[in-house]
């Protein structure tokens, strides 16, 4: 929530349309000023285009745009809401989803969720960022490339494409996660003190809500395999299983994470009790052996007028012997019950 | 329960019937005294109208109404037991559906449940309240609307209107939630000690009744949208799917939620055991340097008149040589167990 | 188990057979002596009657009704084995429905279990009870309104009303529980140490076997909605969701319950820890301060000829300040340290 | 797996093979010596027979079986490899039923764990034991009686039997693992310290393995009632329900008990707690009363040359008195902190 | 990904071809050195083949095979790719299958995870293995024998006979875990000092890492039996059956082992907290006995000029009685509170 105030606060930057306008034989870049420019590429049947927003802060272009291309009014809220979970949602002449992006720069702490709305005809495919974020120039770079699949292949395929980046940078989340929980592997298992709970705990609450975001992808593509919409095609359907796999490997990586940093709590607090442990235990070997010790010199510490044993001559020795004999049985006792 | 009936013993004021008479070209607002002047609304097909109950403390008005829609007895007995779990029930001309509202002030132990029963037919709504409540105040405005789509869709279309408004709250009691637990995280990740514990047990009872009232609704949308009732188009399938949305994104928040306060409570109790540690630590230090020591300061406080020690000149420096040592190499064993 | 053999040592009463003959004009209560009675009342389409058996001791007596209804082995095997599962079972001219009846009259651990089994055809609805219990009391009254839905609608209709009186009988026990829990989480967020733990554990077992009881029942009224019987009006669903609802409610309480006694397990032992780790500062702080002084008076307590100290003039009040600045030093280090 | 072994070294027995024939005016007994006397009995369309093979040790008069009756090579498998899980296969002409009979002679440690495997066509049933028990005897009488069910009703029903018989063992099971469970619980709520924590530990464990022994029985049963095969007879449904509901009630039984002994670690968790905390209790009301006393007296028992105190003449009262003192204000501290 | 690097590095030796020519008359093995030689086996429809490779590496050859067989991109990338979860793809000619090898040497921490990928069609069957492993030797013999149902039966039974042998392995792997978890429920339950925390967290990863590899299996199977694919036949269900129940066996174990490994967790955890209320309890006992048997000494030791008892005869007797007295009362008391 706060995010996204943070970001209507910061410099609003006028939206960036690019629009590639391509068929088989066909390959052009525009930058669209006035979206009347817009009109002649919808109506062209023969090539499809691909326009790209680069913000959904304004949100009178929105409107436009949504005119345009008829787009159902929550379909508008949707796109414009940034705290909307992972859908698709068919209509008559055009499919809609929405879906989340996942990027850091270093850190678990640093992960950032940034929304991405797809809306494909018969042939057009609308993405809208939530910032301009360079997630999709590779998919520039074979676009350009005339015996590329995007340019034969249908809009669904096109999704696909788009869907399938985003997807890809999940992994480097998931390394991400992963070498955090690997590094405080090692520093449990080797004892160490310095580790952070907190962080831990902090690291724990963003898996939770990365999971969240991810987990609502498994319907999203279960529902556009089972599809029957005439813009999914049959012939494409292998690509959709690719990436209904890979979000499972990483929510099941997710899950393993989960899983090991539950695991590493309670390892940590054996290893506390283990210690604590071998604290009381050094406590009480000391304290049982001089305790009774003390006392026994403390007994002829006292000031009686008539203590018999303070005369004899040997008793000072004797004492001594009975200092070692008991220390000596203590220390066997405490041997037969494994406290050393 | 208590609340009920809390609520039976609180003045009980005659219920106002705001009736809504609506078509695309018509609006108009009766306050309704007799249940007499219902019927010429019930007969007009050409218009529809909307009902508004504001209190179910009259059952001998809502016998009434019951018998001028013929609505079945269970729903009757629904409407008026405060304590029934949102469902939706279809007959033949009508469809009944009931949702909870939540309601709060400021905090999260003063959230209040309230049950909202709706009926809808061909050509009216039903809405009951069990409190009068100002929910649905935005309603009449959109309503007051020529243009708006409440006055053109169907009464199902009316109903989702509703319901949403109803959901629209949930999202203000689940940042109330999440606000609450977000101190509680602060509080035990700063190691304060005034954290009261106490509280966090009733929030995570309240927590999971909240989770009871909303759970049900997964259910209810589901049941909707696969119903093939006539009252329900399926071109307003879009608005249902909607809320379910809504609904998921609760339900998954108030998940969060209590995730983050089981991590908490184990956080908090990992920290005990490490404050515990420490104090035990300080404890066995302490001890174990001292005791020893005062055994020998004992030692040489014994009377026996035969003890050569206490006759040497240099005994008692040469003692102090001896206390220095055995606390260094204690120390040393401490240090090198990390127990510093 | 215990129990059932327990209620066989005991006086074994002759059942008691009452019939009630009704339809929609008619209504006669006869108590059956002799099956024989019984013939003239199955032959009757026109009329319909409840038979209810108040035990199932005699075996004998339900061998014959068997016959005469000609039921299947396993269902007169159900009847009389009182370990039961809640089940229904459909067969060609009649439908077998067990039931779980759960009664306490004062307390949690009270609460005893009976089976109600019911078979019921076109026009007779058999009900056997364990032991004679007025449960049906209410309905005896209902049948005798001429107007009553019960002399009108189908057997499966008055089926419904027996299950509908036993099910109502569960939100008694459900209260009773709540009550319960209600009880002990008052005793332990104020702390007080009169807590039994082995009553909440006894408590935790009765809410299991109480759970056991009621939901296999969710499964029979399933089946029951889905089934295709003849026997089974389509118009009466709406009573049968009825049931469910109810039966659902009352499991989600049941685990509501469940969830807060396991939260009030946790919550008391963190109690004990912060308890123990109070107890500990309490040894450590005087222990730490307490020790090293007593080592220092010790010193001082040596009887070596030669200690300088013991001659020097200001040595005692010296030592007291010493004493009193270690002691000062130490009650600032264990503030820091946030002990007291 | 080394229970297997174990049989295996043990001392290999010729398997029996009991063949009992019959038809509705039918029975008669053989012990068959050579599989060619099996023969004329397959042949028989009109009469059925069952075989009861009482060792799988011989795999050589596995194999002729299997060919006798062109039984599916993996089938053989099944059969001679004990470790399988419980299943039910479909052939063209015969079905594979494998299920785990359970038995122990005193105690839940002995749980002895013998794979039954039976086969049926359309007119035999062929069983095979692990080694020669004596579960199926009460079988043979009811065979024997002309008038019973299994002389008339079809293989399925024969094999319904077989298997019912198996299931009634596990409620001996289940009533063994119950009074164990008992026994735990009176010791831990009666907070005996002679606990074995390692047989509890165990009887988790056997548990854990009966429930994987027991759980399939659930999918086979599923599996049966669904069949379209002609093997197995609408009609006999009921029966097949019935073990349906024993195998759900015994799983539900283990799952208590399960849920009852984690319920008891944890209170033995708690109760260890409770005593530790107690423990500790008394230590420090101990330490912290005397240990500030021994330190006033170590100081009087300095021995320097110049302390007043030592030359009053009422010293030694005033400090009894100071004794007393705070003794009691330690006292009346503990009181109020309730460590008394 | 750490694994799969290092296996790169290695030596990248060419990968060796294996084409076994078969048919029911007919069986021929070759090494294929170039793809051309291939082309005639593809064309000879009355003879199958399967060609074996034994390395991933060369992407090169991978590629033409793919153009020989027309295979789909995605599924060179799951071949050439090792993170792959187990999945079965259908394509018009020919059917993908991925599955993963596990096998150890010797211990559990030593698990090597393999990628198999197999590709079937009407004659011919492709198997790729990440490393030259001597898994399928087996399978050439059986395939040697003119009457194995490998050369009678179609493709799919070939790759069932594959996958069979690769879930075989599992058992080994099953196997090894078992005896490592045994081990440590030995260690723990004997109560044995030298167990190994860390390694059994270590444990636990891998086996949650080998459940994830398995887990995929069962819908892979679930997907194979359901399949309607011209080229998985009816009549080699029986076969997936098994390899379905043998995965089922293997998940079943490993689940039992991991709730075995948490089980034992939680007993060494009770195991700590008995050992430290022992501890405890000896420390409290000889605290309690001799700290206050220290103070009388002490006050004894005091050297105040007028303490009457001092100069009393029969002060030091008595004074020994006092504290075998107090000695014995606090014995006393404490084998009352079972601290003994």
């Amino acid at each position: 929530m706060s995010k996204t105030s943070e970001k209507a606060d910061s410099f609003m930057s006028k939206p960036i349309l690019e629009l590639y306008s391509f068929g088989e034989q066909h390959f052009e870049k525009h930058l669209i000023q006035d979206l009347e420019e817009l009109k002649p590429f919808l109506e062209r049947k023969d090539l499809k285009f691909w326009l790209n927003i680069s913000s959904i802060q304004d949100e009178d272009l929105i409107l436009k745009i949504s005119e345009l291309l008829s787009i159902h009014p929550l379909v508008i809220e949707d796109i414009t809401n940034t705290s909307q979970r992972p859908k698709i949602e068919e209509f008559d002449d055009h499919i809609f989803v929405l879906v989340k992006m996942l990027y850091s720069k270093n850190s678990i702490s640093e992960i950032q969720t940034e929304q991405i709305s797809i809306l494909f005809g018969q042939n057009y495919i609308l993405s809208f960022q939530e910032t301009p974020q360079d997630i999709f120039d590779n998919i520039r770079v074979r676009l350009e490339n005339p015996k590329g699949k995007m340019r034969k292949l249908g809009s669904d395929y096109f999704t696909y494409v788009l869907v399938d980046a985003i997807i890809d940078e999940y992994f480097g989340i998931q390394e991400l996660i992963s070498d955090t929980v690997e590094k405080y592997d090692d520093q449990i298992l080797q004892n160490k003190s310095n580790v952070n709970l907190n962080t831990i705990h902090h690291h724990r609450k963003t898996l939770r809500k990365i999971r969240n975001n991810i987990w609502p992808m498994r319907e999203l593509i279960s529902l556009w395999r089972k599809s029957e919409h005439p813009l999914i095609k049959r012939k494409n359907l292998t690509y959709i299983n690719d990436i209904y796999e890979h979000t499972i490997e990483i929510l099941e990586g997710l899950e393993l994470q989960r899983e090991t940093m539950s695991s590493l709590a309670e390892l940590y607090m054996t290893q506390l009790s283990i210690k604590q442990n071998e604290v009381m235990k050094t406590l009480t070997v000391i304290s049982t052996i001089f305790i009774p010790l003390t006392f026994i010199a403390g007994i002829y510490g006292m000031n009686f007028q008539v203590m018999p044993e303070l005369e004899w001559k040997y008793s000072y020795p004797v004492l001594w012997v009975i200092f070692i004999l008991i220390t000596l049985f203590m220390i066997r006792y405490f041997k037969r019950k494994k406290w050393f």
